[in-house]
């Protein structure tokens, strides 16, 4: 925790934290976690995408090697933890484990990837799919360090990836847990959806003759709700720009975003296709033109069976009720998942706060994460 | 209509047509209006709050004056009628007038009010209230031109006030008839809605443990849509802004804008106080906050009874069905009303638009409305 709160005075904005990818924070961000990987025992380096790499080498011939780590950018004026947490929850699990003298069968490599936010260049998981090799010729165009491409490591090396992070949501503390094991990390829909309708004056139009492209975008941000609730899944309007936005004029064009997401793609697809079906509804009786922009698709990923029932264990190793539970927001897991089974631990944050100053993780919470990680690997370690 | 054209080319910004108040725009825009006023006969003068007044003097002793008009000043972008439709109106029924050698037992003024819309300052019917004497020290506060007090008149001098206006409303075009004679100006009232919930990431926060702002915001729009139907009143949300308004965060505030408007003040009343029962409610099912401002609220005017009744005589006349309806927009009218008996006609205007630089106006509707507020004034003279 000292060192959370030593990691947060590192920012390029003063007076909250930023740090955003390849940055000087960034760059000072590796440099303090560095010392600490090898106040750990652990080899450290950095690689072509600013990633910190922190390596406990196997004497085992062959070994592979197993990952674990989360990222150490943040979004502007982000929390302590969103990230952080599970970078150094894993440099303490190791060195407790090289402290007890364990010798284990694989490599472990601790990652403190560069850029999972995507802030500088809206490049989601830029520093874990740089290592992974999926960045696209788009990614790598829009982006000015190109060297990055060169972090980019063989598949075959790795044998798992295990990441550490806040719940971001309050379901752990709903239900009284410190952590929680993840079952797979949620596809999403990102679409904008746009009501043309007639502007007019609000004094001036009677209601009978009205074509309020707000009063219909009301009405769909209504069914969104009624329909996430009905289907399990969650669905969100986060932004809406009522054009053209005057307190006397009816609306003529009200632009939306809708944001869908599952850990089920079949299930998320077809909410997204009733909702499509509803907003047509809805466009048609109030003579609305409805304008249908699909912006983002991206499937869900799956933790690996056999890691997450390692890490079940561990939790009921300790006593604890097993949660397991979907992650809705996406993780450098996701970016792993192309080259290797992963698997996540939830930590609880007071009141599923993220992306925000006031996020909060109890210390007891964070040792049980570490205990249960090093667990994890012992656990790994004998089963391999 | 040629006068019309010349007028709209007199413009602050180029290639729209914005002339605010006091601006070298509204100057220039005088200057014509007055050289055409001076054409029909009329005595020209602006007064100290740029109000351009054209006057026809009465040989009666004693006479009292009839005050014809509407505004020279517009929106940023404007169509080329609200407004100077009114006044250019009343220089041609007054020059028709005159030349059939008509005398009149009053005098009369036609006036081009010098802001109406109230672009500049934020001071709707500035002109017109600086010349009805009823400013308050605040308006007087915010401007620059303290002078403008001096263009109070003294209410003893008038008989009353008539002004021709497009109808900025579908009603007539709907009802295929020319001209309307209005029956009051609605009341109006302008309120802020804000629902205070908790903002959340919007893929991990469950639905049922969401406290969305905006989901709010959508009821309460529907409820306001759905009650002003019921009440037959008109009831708009124009403005939204949902916070912190980004597509992957629930919204934790959302504010908008209520404006309600109906010539009956109990009814507007009335209506408010449901709605605010309605965002009560809405805010309580969703453990929101609800903060209810009361922005302004101004009463209804009632369109005096004998001089709406000469100009339904007038559109009688001319075999014209009498369509009566209220005014949704407000108008110079209203400041009038505190000094004299006021009356005014609606002219069709196409679509119903107003605002915007698509206003459109028939030439034979303009017609009809010079040839009625002719009629009206020879009416009003024979029974006075």
């Amino acid at each position: 925790m000292e060192r959370i709160g030593a990691l947060a005075e590192i920012t390029e904005e003063p007076g909250r934290i930023t740090r955003t990818f390849a940055s000087l924070a960034m760059r000072r961000a590796n440099q303090l976690v560095g010392a600490w990987m090898r106040e750990a025992g652990l080899t450290v380096r950095e690689d072509a995408a600013f990633n910190l790499l922190g390596r406990w080498e196997s004497k085992k011939r062959g070994a592979k090697t197993f990952l674990l780590g989360s990222h150490l950018d943040t979004v502007r004026d982000a929390g302590k933890y969103d990230g952080p947490l599970g970078v150094l929850t894993a440099i303490v699990a190791v060195q407790s484990l090289r402290e007890r003298g364990v010798e284990l069968p694989f490599h472990v490599e601790v990652v403190g990837f560069s850029d999972e936010e995507g802030v500088r260049y809206q490049t989601t998981y830029l520093g874990s799919r740089a290592f992974a090799g999926t960045l696209t010729t788009a990614d790598v165009a829009r982006i000015q360090e190109k060297q990055i491409v060169k972090a980019r490591r063989n598949k075959n090396e790795f044998l798992g990836y295990a990441e550490v992070h806040i719940e971001q949501g309050p379901v752990l503390e709903k239900n009284n847990l410190p952590v929680g094991v993840v079952t797979a990390i949620a596809g999403q829909s990102r679409l904008r959806v746009e009501f043309q309708g007639v502007a007019g004056h609000a004094g001036t139009v009677p209601m009978n003759l009205r074509r309020d492209a707000l009063a219909g975008a009301a009405e769909f941000i209504l069914a969104v709700e009624a329909l996430a609730k009905k289907s399990n899944l969650v669905a969100t309007v986060g932004k809406i720009e009522a054009a053209p936005g005057a307190s006397n004029v009816i609306s003529g064009h009200t632009r939306l975003t809708l944001d869908v997401r599952d850990q089920n793609d079949a299930r998320r697809i077809a909410a997204v296709k009733t909702l499509q079906r509803k907003a047509k509804v809805v466009s048609e009786r109030r003579a609305l033109k409805l304008i249908w922009t699909l912006v983002q698709q991206t499937a869900a990923v799956h933790c690996d069976k056999k890691l997450t029932q390692i890490f079940s264990q561990c939790v009921a190793q300790r006593g604890l009720e097993v949660l397991k539970l979907p992650s809705g927001a996406g993780h450098d897991a996701v970016a792993l998942s192309a080259i290797c089974p992963v698997a996540m631990l939830f930590v609880r944050c007071k009141g599923g706060i993220s992306h925000n100053p006031a996020e909060s993780v109890k210390i007891a919470d964070a040792q049980v994460a570490v205990e249960v990680l090093a667990d994890f690997i012992l656990r790994l370690g004998r089963s391999a």
